[in-house]
């Protein structure tokens, strides 16, 4: 039994996904429909917008201008029934353990549960847990903020170091940058690569006596995280010259307690997190205390409101208006029936700059997998790379490829209708370059259209059959246009749900686990092997590197014959 | 005539690409070798790895846990003899104008010619105009750093902001950032995306009286840069209380003397380049003045030594010892013959986290095009994604998909044997990890592998018959290894250039070419277009909007309508 009796009975038909009725009918379709250009059909349907744009709150989800008609969104909502997203989604609310490879819930819903429904794991209400941190959290982030939390030397606080890496680091670098314009609290920092430059230089200008680390860590094992935290330490110990100031200076967001303690930080200033929450879904946790920190608790529960505003309408709207539904399912349409492989988060605002790297890990480390429910190798694509830079600064670097490239690229245009830094005419210019990058790569320009440009301007005949064919644009480039009136704590919050669910629908769909991640394990294994040996080589010892192929070998040896030379 | 006829008739053959005898050997040795295993070629060839590497200077390249053979280099070889790729290059460095649909010279290379031989364009010999701007820069920015270059009110320089977008932006911002450990100059700064934020934020903490700002456009045109520096210009004149003051705060790196000298600048201070300098190669030229005033001109041109070295080593290494030839061809055996549709580049040190950005527009820009000499659609792919972030962080994020994934991803690994910041062991763990990971993705691990360390760990038969599947890593993932002894200029020029002329590889035997950038401009004209409406609606005026799609209409309508809102 993976989940419960009813789901079984939805998502183990016995029959492989391209062989079912849905995905029979989807490929079907998508032979009808591949050579459609948009453009006609905005042009056949007034209506098209309209029914193709959804909204909740202040979002609005435009998917008019992608390579779908009503047949093709039938289609996918048909698989999408058929996979069992409705009774995947309905148990992950209820606290089942859908993470079936470790066993676990996946309850980054709950930490957003505003209303505060009871929800049972192992028969046990998660919320009071999930409350008295958020509690913890609003009383440390309010002493810091105020000066009621004094440092060693009884200066207050006036630098945040969040020590972390991967979901301990990228929700909270992400969403403190978003959030840029609401920050009123000390200075925040981020440390995540084990490269001693990162440490470096984000402690590089601060005062020992007035910083506070925070450790986020959920096993307090991490190599990376442990390694800047001890860094920190002794950059900390030496200006201060007492170990007890480490005690004033470190908290935790972890699990392992123990561990915790035997750093020097006091239990007591420990933010705890359960192994119901994944790392890439663990910024509504204590994991976020870097938030809180920067722009006040408040704020913070804001987010967390947008989130579960989004959760409910995951779980409440019809699937034809939900949107995570169908963004995801688009998702699915594109990778396994026009076979894209990658897709762009293009955000039109600076602040979200960090977006498509937190959506890097996101997605592809909740779905990128091969192995599916009953531990097949899976004969369909699943997760695409995702990858991206804010817009105007892509349309200068790497547009060219996604307009007349070889490769189809699903693009997310993510624009803001309202600045936070009104100035001159640079928003209007903004949001002119999002919505008329989505028209070109929808209607591109036809060699006829080329040619009288050309004409009209007064080329010879000759130079217009040498530039002709460069300066065509097939277009029909699917876009989704997602659209915010200003970035809020809670239209953040709405709009990172709306990815996360998205994540879930693909994964459903494509019968493999989003919340495992077995992938990640190997290469930590041989590099704890590769720095013993690195080590003992560096201290002049013998060692057998037979193990290794000979480039690995021939690597470390490089690596150890010229860390000597300096 | 294309080139000239030499090169014409070696590139114009007639054949399309996918017949020629080199294309159909490859297709045909793909199929014998796709599935053979890396891990047993190391086992097979004990002198594998000194075959398959390369050194210039102290950067090693490893290619040897690739999915090659001596057969496939020297298929892939043939190809590249076949499809011009050293008449081309020849071409290039002798100053022909192979940008055929501009009718331009490509000559990034005359930048750092430090050998200093003519190159003829058109006759003229460009380098006495290279040397003297070379000189310009030079004067400049020791002035600047040594504070002779006076503010309007008399202060010394604290603060360099250069404005520019694209080409004129990525290469400054990634070598200033990757030089970090070198700066002793004043601040620096960039600002390129059009929305305020990044002026606003960028500027915040500066003093207008300290602070000098870099225009940097070819056409002085460029709209997010006009935009920027309009506002920079108002910021300082408001600061300063005197238009006069604009003189003593701006530079311009441009072509368009006039434009420059209407803004306010003197034309004494414009930094020339001309129209052989693609922007995406222009961070040899005047584009660079940023990279000179933060680590010295000696320093910059430290860095144009070791891209002159490169160039050399480029042009008369036989093809069977040149990196940038071999990493070219290795590309495209993975994408035109593996179908691989994404490249990550992944570099382990901090300091070099914007080179996946850099290299995103380097060769998506110069590559992503569909259309070949003859003016034909291509039938085959062109430039894959590029993408990527900093070792390690990336393994925390997304490497899950680069092992697990169903997609094949060619991964570039770029490491550094000595930090600019040795502290405690970070530096051996930063390189284990690299090392770790080429071996992990290289061997994988086989379900007897996985199977027997979960008996040896006690897990019973039911829990190892639900997870095996899970943790099996099927390896045979290529990875290249780029090792420098440290970051210095002259090592960080090697490496740009080797990427530049790796896309000049790829191009060749595309038979695209990679120096127009026809692709951006329908975006432009249509951004233009509805600016202008936005500003129109906006004042209240009636616009017809008709002429575009209904979801174009209603984005605009609701931008407006939202904005007014505010």
């Amino acid at each position: 039994m993976l989940f419960d009796s009813e789901i079984d009975r939805v998502v183990r038909t016995g029959i492989p996904l391209t062989g079912t009725a849905p995905w029979k009918a989807l490929a079907a379709h998508h032979r009808e429909i591949s050579d459609v250009h948009v453009r006609d059909l905005f042009v056949a349907d007034g209506e098209r917008h309209e029914r193709f744009s959804l909204e909740i709150e202040d979002l609005l989800f435009d998917y008019s201008k992608n390579r779908v008609t009503d047949e093709t969104v039938k289609l996918l909502l048909d698989l999408a029934r058929a996979s069992g997203v409705v009774e995947v989604a309905k148990a992950m609310f209820s606290g089942a353990k859908i993470n079936w490879t470790e066993d676990r819930a996946v309850l980054h819903i709950a930490l957003r549960n505003r209303a505060n429904t009871p929800i049972l794991v192992d028969g046990e209400d998660v919320m009071p847990k999930v409350n008295a941190v958020l509690e913890q959290m609003r009383r440390f982030t309010d002493d810091v903020r105020s000066g009621r939390w004094k440092s060693f030397t009884g200066r207050p606080i006036t630098a945040v170091v969040n020590i972390g890496i991967g979901g301990s680091h990228l929700g909270p670098a992400m969403i403190c940058e978003a959030l840029r314009p609401y920050h009123d609290g000390p200075r925040v920092r981020f440390v995540s690569n084990v490269d001693a430059s990162d440490f470096v230089e984000a402690v590089r200008d601060l005062d020992p006596a007035e910083t506070l680390f925070l450790v986020a860590s959920k096993t307090f094992t991490t190599s990376e995280t442990m390694t800047n935290a001890h860094s920190a330490r002794r950059w900390l110990v030496e200006a201060l010259g007492d170990e007890a100031a480490v005690a004033r200076h470190f908290v935790a967001l972890s699990t392992n307690r123990e561990a915790v303690a035997a750093f020097g930080i006091d239990p007591d200033n420990t933010f705890e997190f359960w192994d119901w929450v994944g790392g890439r879904y663990s910024c509504w946790s204590a994991i976020g205390t870097a938030i809180a920190v920067a722009v006040g608790f408040d704020r913070f529960a804001e987010l967390l409101e947008g989130a579960h505003a989004m959760d409910r309408h995951f779980q409440e709207a019809p699937l034809e208006e939900n949107i995570p539904v169908l963004a995801g399912m688009l998702d699915v349409w594109y990778r396994n029936f026009f076979g894209t492989a990658t897709n762009a988060v293009l955000p039109y605002d600076q602040y979200l700059h960090l977006l498509p790297a937190y959506l890097q890990q996101g997605e592809m480390e909740s779905n990128g997998k091969s192995v599916d429910r009953e531990g097949n190798r899976v004969a369909y694509a699943t997760c695409p790379v995702i990858w991206g830079e804010a817009g105007t600064n892509g349309q200068h670097a790497f547009y060219q490829l996604i307009h007349q490239g070889t490769s189809l690229i699903p693009c997310d245009f993510i624009g803001v209708v309202n600045s936070h830094n009104p100035l001159g005419d640079h928003q209007e210019k903004l949001v002119a370059n999002l919505v008329a990058q989505t028209e070109a790569l929808m209607k591109g320009k036809t060699a006829a259209e080329v040619e009288a440009e050309l004409r009209a301007a007064g080329r010879d005949e000759e130079e217009i059959k040498r530039l002709v064919s460069h300066k065509v644009f097939e277009g029909n480039r699917p876009t989704n246009t997602i659209l915010l009136d200003r970035i809020t704590p809670r239209s953040l919050g709405l709009l990172i749900a709306l990815y996360e669910h998205r994540i879930l629908v693909q994964g459903v769909v494509w019968r493999i686990n989003s919340f495992d991640q077995w992938g990640v394990e190997l290469g930590k294994v041989l590099a704890g092997t590769i720095l013993e040996e690195e080590k003992e080589l560096l201290a002049g010892e013998e060692v057998d590197l037979g193990h290794h192929d000979a480039s690995t070998r021939a690597l470390i040896e490089r690596y150890v014959e010229r860390q000597q030379k300096g």
